[in-house]
């Protein structure tokens, strides 16, 4: 069964909605049987939870049946398409005062006025043939651009002819999981979303335990010929990868010719150090770097990047065809301007600086007021891990709910594989939520942070703290280095 | 075997030279023994001589050997990606002075200027969530836009709830073939790209005869569910759908309960009377229209719609999943400006004198020098199509290129599949060369209009016309209003 759930927010409710979709549109007719929950959970790369809660919710809501011995089923009766059947004004959310969701950015610090000056400036300069149909390989200004800051801003080794344009992360995924071959392994923590994606492809996950040092790269197994990983700040649990896992990890695709795909989804976002240089700089001729503008300026841009071997380069363009059929022209010329006037890096230190007071923010309120929950992750990036001692994450997040906030909890980013890694036990005891704190606006957020400590309180307690479970798990008020 | 082949140009160039990089860049590997031509020929939607002239091309250069019994295989000792393998300066095209080929607007006309003003006043308007991650049916500020345009311009019936933004024509057609039943009617004449497309999806293609009168909408077969037709220029031999003929197509979605996708890829661009409306307008509960700013605009944009009937809306957001993870917001919003300024009639006006200037420059120099080649389908667009002596295309093309013209021959465009229904011999005896007039500025296409008659009467000589195998067809000089 094929349905798209989006790369945020909670998983039951966005299949729930898929699949209420589903009915509606017509695809599921009434009297369809529908698949047991460990078949649509690997198709759909969530937990198996995940699929029973859903199909629960709409038994209770009369979409579906469910019949001791013959499963559930679509529901006779259900109206398709009823009178007006055009799609509602949003997609579907549960009602809610705050989104703490992670992933986004602050939607309201996009620089208008600097990306305006660079449309003026980039078009004035572009040549004709940039209105012509597009090169797979993105326009040559914005990927000689890329190969400049990348060697500055994170260490990348590269030039402009191993630089292909995409469509953000997701479509470098989709491209890579459509060439690479079908074993792969991933971190044993990561993005639902991105997970759905390589179970699309026909990718067998194998996932990669995660201990307190991070993804143990030691254990990457021979068997998969590719390494989705996240170097510079796991995603989601936090900290960047130890020096000695990057050598391991290299080491592994050195040794069994495999690739490792390293997902630098928010290396410019480094609170407390330098950033953490990437891991492509290490192996170039190993390492697939992929880079996007989704945390650092908007997701509605929809422009990304992939830094590729030489090896690759050749297959990754053949695979886009030979037009490009999705990234803007206009937005690539842009983009190439905004970094050359050096008004990407204004931005992004800008921001740096406004994420990391709101993090500052909410760490100073939970260590004042729920010093029972641990804040990990925290030392970069757009999000923190508010891990909670064990069997109170499901509490915690309906607490969380009933107080009007939009937010996961961690046990959702748990790859439905790596329950065979780790023993089911060991992993499910890891719990908390993810808190995006770059969302909303200061106001907003210093008022959610206000009604989430209230609503922890009442979930978990002031018990006292858990043991650490991560080098990048901090003392609350200031944050430690990792 | 997956390969990827651009939407314009030669596709034995383009399959030949995908073939090449699978060699090179390690997909085939040395020693495999390639598809029969038949089935990579319907695995890509196009002729199976083109299968086997791109092999017989590679055998020739040395990457595949050809074995009686034994097949065409990848030969030993091919370099995989020698030294220095990062792709070529730019995708392979046979070396050429002038490009002729169909579908691509004048790059050089592009409105900078008025476009950098509307990016302009679109982020200065833009409420901040349209910055945030986007959704998936566009943005609204463009869905009302094109609402309103496309009822003025194109008798389109919508609103802009049922109006869905896309990365091009391309990118609604892969969404509809993912959701639709598995037989398409399509027109025997088409655009390879998209019967690429359809392949890829799982599509059963049925072509559908073309006659004097363009396609024959009272063969639409009763086992199709969906028919893929360009109601408004058939394309590429021209001529809008007759009254009766539009109405068969609709009796026939209603009687069948199927649907038709209007393709209307360039109904902007009428010259010698009003535009004929949209298919859509007849019955927008039976029609998805499809339209794009690829020949209106720039290619480059990558910015597409679709007019949903009530019934698919749900279905086809849905199918986009939660979040946008294609078009650029920025271009939308953009885009919206630009329809409500009145900039885009504006630049529509423009194109419309300049290439109409440009086919008479073209009909005028063939019925001077050629008087054997018949210019169809001009009453709109931005091709001709040059109408042959039965028997002289292959020549007649390869004198064109041998002259520095790239351009395509009409047989390239006939369905695979369009053989069973004609009868092979009918169907392969309509033969031409599709000649894009709107890709050169004036001055190179003058040139490459000499260019091209000096070909021509190389190669088909000075005789009296073929019958006229369409209305669409025009005397030469005066293009007949159809």
């Amino acid at each position: 069964m094929h349905l798209d759930l989006p790369a945020h927010g909670s998983r039951r409710a966005a299949l729930a909605q898929a699949l209420r979709e589903a009915v509606r549109g017509g695809r599921l007719a009434a009297g369809t049987r529908l698949p047991p929950y460990r078949s649509l959970a690997e198709d759909l790369g969530v937990a198996r939870g995940t699929v029973a809660d859903a199909y629960a919710e709409l038994v209770a809501e009369g979409w579906f049946t469910a019949r001791q011995g013959s499963g559930t089923r679509v529901a006779e009766g259900v109206p398709v398409r009823p009178e007006r059947a055009a799609p509602g004004p949003a997609p579907a959310r549960p009602a809610h005062r705050f989104d703490l969701t992670q992933g986004k950015p602050d939607p309201a610090s996009f620089p208008r006025g600097a990306w305006s000056a660079s449309v003026r400036r980039a078009l004035a300069a572009a040549p004709a043939d940039a209105f012509g149909p597009g090169d797979p390989r993105g326009r040559p200004e914005l990927r000689r651009a890329l190969a400049q800051y990348l060697a500055r801003a994170r260490g990348v080794r590269t030039d402009a002819e191993h630089i292909v344009v995409c469509a953000g992360f997701a479509n470098g995924l989709r491209l890579l999981a459509g060439l690479r071959p079908r074993d792969w392994a991933v971190e044993a923590y990561g993005l639902p979303f991105h997970h759905g994606i390589l179970a699309a492809a026909g990718v067998r996950p194998h996932a990669v335990p995660i201990d307190a040092d991070g993804v143990r790269t030691d254990a990457l197994p021979a068997r998969a010929r590719t390494a989705l990983l996240t170097p510079a700040h796991q995603f989601p649990t936090g900290g960047p990868l130890l020096p000695a896992r990057r050598t391991a990890a290299v080491e592994w695709a050195r040794s069994t010719g495999g690739v490792i795909l390293e997902d630098d989804y928010d290396g410019e976002f480094r609170y407390d150090r330098k950033p953490v240089g990437a891991l492509q700089g290490l192996a170039p001729d190993l390492v697939v770097y992929a880079g996007s503008l989704s945390k650092s300026l908007s997701p509605a841009l929809r422009l990304g990047w992939l830094v590729l071997p030489d090896a690759l380069t050749g297959q990754v363009v053949a695979a886009k065809g030979l037009r490009e059929s999705w990234t803007s022209a206009v937005d690539q010329l842009t983009f190439a301007d905004f970094l050359e006037s050096g008004a990407y890096d204004r931005h992004v230190r800008r921001m740096r600086h406004r994420y990391r007071a709101r993090r500052d923010l909410l760490a100073a309120a939970l260590a004042e007021r729920v010093p029972g929950v641990r804040v990990t992750g925290i030392s970069a990036g757009l999000h923190a891990v508010l891990e909670l001692p064990p069997g109170t994450e499901s509490a915690a997040l309906a607490a969380a709910r009933r107080a009007g906030l939009l937010l996961d909890g961690l046990s959702e980013y748990r790859h439905p594989a790596a329950g065979a890694v780790h023993g089911g036990r060991a992993a499910a005891d890891r719990q908390g939520l993810v808190v995006g704190y770059a969302g909303l606006g200061e106001r907003q957020f210093e008022e959610a942070v206000g009604v989430l400590t209230g609503a922890l309180r009442s979930a978990v307690g002031a018990t006292a703290p858990p043991a650490p479970s991560g080098r990048d798990a901090a003392p609350p008020t200031t944050p430690h280095p990792d």
